[in-house]
């Protein structure tokens, strides 16, 4: 047996709690400033360089439409697909539609990852067709994704609330988690899209999805009106194993108004940790990528704190 | 009986859950401006405007430590004791000596909060003296007030967290409590000064207060590592009746390196109002307020985030 035979397999963690990095996709897509293909991969290797194993790297959608995103391919081909201590970095394309997926399966992504929305308003301006309409579609890209061996994520957008029409109801948010079930994503992400949710709304949701699945769940926050960060937190002690969170606190969404802010990886590592939570990053080893994304944006801080603040104790 | 006759006496209403609004006084005094007497008393007259009914409205400490609070008795000759609905608004004197306390009573205030702190480096560089001394002065002092018919308050800083020492001990903060309690304090508060708490540390504090007294507690969070409004949810969930909060998001201590903004009204008034727990306060009536002293300040914009992302829904 040649030496060349033994270079392992990239390994797969058993994951417990974790968080999923956006800061290249959400981070990136409202910002004014377009960052080249190689200045989002360099981000991405630095994030991968400060722990992070599972990210979601690319949004494969209409650069006419959102031209923060476009190069997906490029820089799916350029990013690190292993860490540098051997393990998988897990790469979640975001895809909105089948040409979409197309270009995600062709791209060679880890994992997809579905969007579904609540409202009849929202799914028109965000996808281009109803809430029907996209469910339908959402669980034939299911089946596509699992047919191509690529495990699929579907997320639920809006489901603290509409930037258009306002409360979202339980019920609203059932008929889409129903809905998309059937074709069994690997996981379903409940998220606060314009940042409007509080703890309260967190427990609800959760447990109304508990009480008709067994999923693993995801949840993704904004902190636009500085709930977000409870809300993480809330969501951990209901049993949400995954939580999407963007370096430095960047983020937004081109068809959601005033969607500031994602919570910031940093912020939220702290938060966890020092409820005793290890999600395995360190505070001090985000202050690269955060400092780099940053700097790229020619920003005057980061909504983040930690970078500020500094880590406590220290 | 003369029309004269039937003016009604203020109205104390029971209080439940309710804000403490402390911008005049945390929210000013690490500001680089300092605002003049008449500058504050018109933001306490907007605040009390705004429905706010007890308020940290001066600081009876040395104007040449703290020049931002000079002035503590002209302010209290001049604000509002009575809301523009009849009734009675609460002005809290903060009091950090036996001289404090003196000008406290002379200049009439409502009440009195009185400081106790978890660590001795902290305690010499926020009150010249050691923990145990500023222990026996405080219960003094509670004595005091009350001969004086006014009640008085404890507020135990760094009980999250000391800027100098590091960790602090559940045991640190029940030294503390377990002092003044015989002082009778008609409220204690615990103060994560610098803004390093989670949720758990809430939790854990609350809880060890409540099995030794049942005083009625109040909370006082800074959003340093964005963790204040966790903490605030957290602490009415664990009964804590009432909550410092700065209109704005102003705010720092002068003697704690670093600690930032405590968690804003306007934002805290959306959690909670969120979360089905009304303080008797509007966000759209803390605008005025909030641009107020951000114009007085000369701020760019005040790091509470409702002014900004807007009421929802609305």
């Amino acid at each position: 047996m040649s030496d060349a035979a033994v270079v392992p397999e990239p390994t797969r963690p058993a994951r417990g709690v974790h968080v999923v990095e956006v800061g290249p996709r959400d981070g990136l897509q409202n910002e004014r400033l377009v960052l080249d293909v190689d200045t989002r991969v360099e981000l991405v290797r630095r994030l991968v360089e400060a722990g992070v194993r599972r990210l979601e790297t690319v949004s494969f959608v209409n650069p006419a439409r959102v031209p923060q995103m476009a190069g997906a391919e490029e820089v799916m081909a350029a990013v690190p697909r292993t860490a540098p201590d051997g393990s998988h970095v897990d790469h979640i394309g975001l895809v909105l539609n089948e040409r979409g997926l197309d270009r995600a399966l062709t791209a060679g992504v880890d994992e997809v990852n579905l969007v579904a929305i609540t409202t009849e308003t929202f799914s028109h301006r965000n996808q281009g067709a109803g809430v029907e309409d996209v469910l339908g579609a959402t669980v034939r890209m299911l089946q596509r994704s699992r047919a191509a061996g690529v495990p699929a994520s579907v997320t639920v957008s809006a489901a603290f609330g509409c930037p258009f029409e306002g409360e979202v109801s339980t019920e609203q948010v059932m008929r889409v988690v129903r809905a998309v079930l059937p074709g069994e994503p690997v996981e379903m992400a409940i998220a606060d899209t314009i940042g409007v949710g509080v703890p309260a709304d967190v427990r609800r949701l959760v447990r109304a999805v508990r009480a008709e699945s067994d999923v693993p769940l995801r949840a993704h926050f904004h902190n636009t009106r500085n709930t977000g960060y409870a809300n993480a937190l809330t969501a951990v002690e209901e049993g949400v194993l995954a939580l999407d969170a963007s370096i430095g606190g960047y983020g937004g969404c081109p068809f959601a108004p005033d969607a500031t802010g994602n919570i910031g990886t940093e912020d939220l590592v702290y938060a966890l940790g020092r409820s005793g939570v290890d999600v395995g990053l360190r505070v001090a080893d985000l202050a690269d990528p955060c400092d780099f994304v940053t700097a790229a944006l020619g920003a005057e801080q980061a909504t983040a704190q930690l970078g500020r603040a500094g880590d406590w104790p220290g």
